[in-house]
């Protein structure tokens, strides 16, 4: 807050009036004229200091407030990411409100309205899975409220998005899987209609291609992103005649609820299944065995979308859209580890 | 949204005039002379139905939205407790603002005057361990906006509370491992300033005293309600020279921790050191050894402390305020469970 003295003085000094009618032109106070409150805010804006949060949003008519809307909070992914939004928006004097979708259609169009309602500057979204269309956030956008999507984002509404390499970082998941010397791979995907569980699916496919493994349609089962659906899932895929020799879950909470049922079920990981999941939340490696995963910079993520929606609210002239593509790494633990020195990827680590 | 159109049909009939007219005087419109709209809002009142929000919110001056501020969204915890308080608040029409203090007393401090400022109709809270004063709650209730505390409340602030018989529920939990057969049972307990921490350090201190067993200065450290500070303390207890047969750690984050130390450092739970949690995370389950733990009703705490705090919203003139005590449980698993019909209290569930 030092700087606000700061920059009041020196639009005082530059124009030579007072601080105190700095203070009150910058406030749109009645009792200065037209002509000193435009000289005042012009200056103020072409020194592009940082003032004060109230300053700034009386200035420019901002209320200093981004809302974040993400499916679920009690996932740790979408918890570290929403951490990674505060970092940057509290170092930049924002506030930041959370909403839940729960990873519904109807809950999430009332959010987005409720944030436009409560005049916040922007908003970042992570989609709910049932959402069949997006114009919600289109709506915003046509109210000049900017909107970012991270992880789980929308196709449709064009803006800044944050990302990372899925295909990739399912293909190479895959392939130490075949590495390892597994031959009956199984999937269990997120809902089709997220890019998040399409590109993560079309990695594993690949993948299995270009090895000359089969990609057989009962392997292959879709599940919500929860622990629940995962222990459906694996007690789906383990009845099977012909059984899985592996399991890629398209994230670490379906990971999680499948690691509990091949436990329950007496089966060793890995010498009987092994097992990978996505995300690679700090509860994973704490398992046994501990669960390999590919992971993902939850928090940067989180950082990169308020950067970019931060750029939107304050020079609101963009009109080049960016997708950035952030980087997963696989994380090799006891749950894949059947061969040590396998060739596996250098980028794999070892706990 | 069925009854909004009952209450204006009711309202016209009784005052013998057209649905427009109320529906116009209930928006405030101009149109409507002073008198009618007064005989409109006074029999709207008095027919004490419930309108749609949006109704709602223009007669009463309310914006249909509540606050709630926890420290850390990433507990499972309080995730929990806010579904609570989503499951009460969506289902009277209120919109869901979340906030965390990340435990710091400034940004509680800002999270509690941007609510105030966005015009919430109340605020729930479970406060930040660092604060040492709570007066920015009472700015808030001086500014006509209720506040109710759950799990962590503030003793200085007049207001419904939800707790838990977090005394009872550590009394019993020790007790436990007395039955078991631990002699020298360390406790690990949260931030002293919290209740929840003072309380359950309490109710072991005085199991120990029943069963005329020592308390040690040694084997009573205090930790940050996190898996990292459990961690830490773990290393602390086991490297002195007489080591504790059990720890009981103020919560299942700090258990994870210790956990996580214990099978590192080759431990055997609970034959070597016996461990129990508090507040039965859903993870915690999913150890190996499953952890023990007294279980807290997160989800029904939320909702508790929803409805106390829409009972403040809808009708103001409450003095009496009250704190509700929930029941802890105490869930028995493999962390501790040495002696199979050992005397434990009947609550006990063996998983």
């Amino acid at each position: 807050m030092g700087k606000t003295s700061i920059t009041i003085k020196e639009i005082a000094r530059q124009l030579n009036i007072s601080k105190s009618t700095v203070s009150r032109a910058l406030r749109d106070s009645s009792e200065i004229s037209e002509h000193t409150r435009e000289r005042v805010i012009e200056l103020a804006r072409r020194l592009n200091y940082s003032p004060n949060p109230i300053a700034l949003s009386l200035l420019k008519n901002r209320t200093q407030t981004i809302g974040i809307i993400v499916p679920d909070i009690d996932n740790p992914f979408f918890s570290m990411a929403i951490g990674g939004v505060e970092d940057v928006a509290y170092s930049r004097g924002y506030h930041v409100m959370i909403y839940q979708s729960h990873d519904s259609y109807e809950r999430e169009c009332i959010d987005a309205r409720h944030i436009a309602a409560r005049r916040a500057d922007g908003l970042i979204v992570s989609v709910a899975s049932k959402s069949p269309d997006h114009s919600h956030f289109e709506e915003l956008q046509e109210s000049d409220i900017p909107v970012v999507f991270f992880d789980r984002i929308s196709e449709q509404v064009q803006t800044h998005k944050v990302l990372v390499n899925d295909y990739e970082g399912a293909f190479e998941g895959t392939e130490h899987l075949i590495m390892q010397g597994c031959r009956r791979i199984a999937h269990i995907s997120g809902p089709m209609g997220l890019n998040i569980s399409r590109n993560r699916f079309n990695g594993y496919k690949d993948a299995l291609a270009k090895h000359n493994l089969p990609l057989r349609d009962e392997w292959v089962v879709s599940a919500d992103y929860s622990q629940s659906d995962g222990a459906e899932r694996a007690y789906q895929l383990m009845a099977l005649r012909e059984r899985p020799d592996a399991i890629f879950a398209a994230s670490d909470r379906i990971a999680i609820g499948v690691h509990w049922v091949l436990r329950q079920l007496g089966y060793r990981m890995p010498q009987d299944v092994a097992l990978l999941g996505f995300s690679d939340l700090s509860i994973s490696a704490l398992l046994d065995p501990p669960l390999s995963s590919v992971a993902q910079p939850s928090f940067e993520m989180g950082r990169q979308a308020a950067e970019l929606l931060l750029e939107l609210i304050e020079n609101k002239n963009t009109l080049d859209f960016e997708t950035r593509v952030l980087k997963t790494n696989l994380v090799v633990r006891g749950s894949t580890l059947k061969i040590i020195n396998s060739g596996d990827p250098a980028s794999a680590e070892i706990l």
